[in-house]
């Protein structure tokens, strides 16, 4: 895999052309499975870790079931490309930190990904634009169920799918759609929203960014339990309770902003597109929310002439391992929020305008 | 007088096409004086008011000396045309503010104005682009002269002229300079440099604004007393002591600016031009920190694409009394930002642009 040419290239979860692809990102589902015959990988050797590497890899190939577009060896990869595939969310930021063998399968256009030897030995995951629960959901239990006619899962009568952590036993399943919820943030109703979205047992979180804090307005909705629940059942209710109810919130509090407050809504707006225009060193999280901003000015037709895929790619490549590819040369802070800041004006089209 | 014509002249004074008008703004002098015979004006009836109104106006008119271009009897102005002669330092606040026959005598091109009962019977100043203190107190005291052969002043062989308030008892003299001092602001250096001035005696403020803070990094330093030197010796020491080392210093703290934090000072720099091109609704003081910004990048030749010239029609153009008269309405603060952001971009060229 050539990682620069990795670096320049979109990412098709981020294409925002799914459906209701305004507000919801990403649809992301995952799988836990384990090997029998093998201990967790907290207490394997690494000659163990090699062997589950090469089995799954073996098994991979064999299913031909499109995650064979190329393969990392997390252990060897230089660590600007580990940070890079994290910030393509096709690896964990624990998979590029821990050691030992390990590394991860991609898929075409990478909306697949197998990560072998993270926290379980296998984590499979498809990503897609938009709300597509349904055919992520077709694809990863299509995948899995191939891998399970060629290895043996560690699996219990009663409890299902055992996992390194309890909190993935039974399914394995975690599913979890990435939204942009900027209208509910500028309305303020952003908290309550999210405390009734937790206290249904979903997790929220940030989406981009070290902490949790949700920078850029993303947010990030998964389910917590994993047991007790099918499969389709915890899909089927993601998809048409807890997400819809969400996306009416934010659609209509994107209404109540245009109809009564157009005013503060285009000056929000247009200062973060004047400011990424004319920024000379940007930090990576100011760049998130200035472009939160203008992604929304985009969806409500403010800002006419910039498309969604401009901004979904400076979403991408304005993080660090991007930069620092896309540049050709390692970088301190400092460096990348002047080169960040470089690269934006030009995307936006003032990259030869002094002004 | 047309106020509304009145309200789209750009001012002479604010034009830095004076001497050192990259840092000296502005070089004024006035004068303070009282007609022997009629009590200072705490103890004056209205009629004794109407009387100086008449007898000062009809000398000025004798005089012949440049400050009959237009006369406006303030106390039967609109509140907002008294705003707007504020606005362009033609009358004090006070003034506007007060009650009872008063009026200004406003010479052509604004440079020279006579308030007659403000807190004095007379206030002659003279305001002119950059460092011309020489010239305007040439002015300044030709009229003064012309006067004083037509009216008699109230004057003590030992005190000199004599003042409604004792701090200008003497000469009853102000000289003051307006300098823009954004590089001692930005390297900090600017408390450091307003002390040494302070405590020289002179007094030293903010130009714009309602209260004392330096909104837009532009600062009035005048002299305190008016007692034991003669003029020449106030404008001397103004104009070849300290006025040429607070220029040093800002000249310096720019060059080291460029020199040592050419990104840094990029980026304050155009992301004030940024946010002034594209702001929907913007307040007065946040519009002169940024144009404050812009005018240093002009001057240090890093925006190239509009002139000072634009900076300074917009530093006068966007209070709130000439917005009001722009737009042809009263305002409330809140429709001002709307219409003050609609002006600013169409004067830096971003109109009709929506982006």
């Amino acid at each position: 895999m050539n990682f620069d040419d990795l670096a320049r290239r979109p990412s098709a979860w981020l294409s925002c052309q799914g459906p209701l692809g305004e507000v919801v990102i990403s649809s992301r589902v995952r799988l836990a499975r384990n090997l029998a015959g093998f201990p967790f990988l907290t207490r394997a050797t690494d000659s163990q870790r090699c062997q589950i590497q090469r089995l799954v890899w073996n098994a991979l190939v064999e299913a031909g079931q499109g995650v064979d577009a190329f393969y990392v060896d997390i252990e060897q990869a230089h660590e600007l490309d580990r940070q890079l595939l994290v910030e393509r969310h096709l690896i964990s930021r624990q998979h590029a930190a821990s050691k030992g063998s390990r590394g991860v399968a991609v898929g075409a256009a990478e909306t697949m990904a197998l990560m072998i030897n993270e926290e379980d030995h296998i984590r499979i995951q498809a990503l897609r634009s938009g709300l597509q629960l349904d055919e992520v959901w077709k694809v990863v239990s299509g995948l899995d169920a191939a891998l399970e006619q060629r290895i043996e899962y560690a699996y219990h009568p009663r409890f299902g799918y055992l996992t390194a952590c309890p909190t993935n036993v039974g399914t394995g399943l975690r599913v979890s759609v990435r939204l942009h919820l900027p209208a509910l943030k500028l309305t303020g109703e952003i908290e309550r929203v999210l405390r009734a979205t937790r206290d249904t047992r979903l997790a929220v979180r940030g989406l981009f960014g070290e902490g949790t804090e949700a920078t850029g307005d993303l947010y990030q909705v998964s389910n917590q339990t994993t047991l007790g629940k099918s499969e389709e059942e915890i899909i089927h209710d993601f998809r048409h309770l807890v997400v819809p109810s969400i996306i009416d919130y934010e659609t209509h509090a994107r209404k109540v902003l245009v109809r009564d407050k157009a005013a503060a809504l285009d000056d929000k707006i247009f200062r973060a597109y004047g400011l990424l225009g004319h920024a000379r060193t940007i930090s990576s999280e100011e760049t998130l929310g200035l472009l939160s901003h203008v992604r929304m000015g985009i969806s409500l037709g403010r800002i006419k002439d910039i498309d969604l895929q401009t901004v979904n790619d400076l979403f991408l490549q304005t993080q660090p391992a991007h930069l620092q590819k896309l540049r050709g040369a390692l970088l301190d802070g400092e460096q990348r929020s002047i080169v960040r800041a470089e690269l934006i004006r030009r995307r936006l089209g003032n990259g030869h305008n002094p002004g």
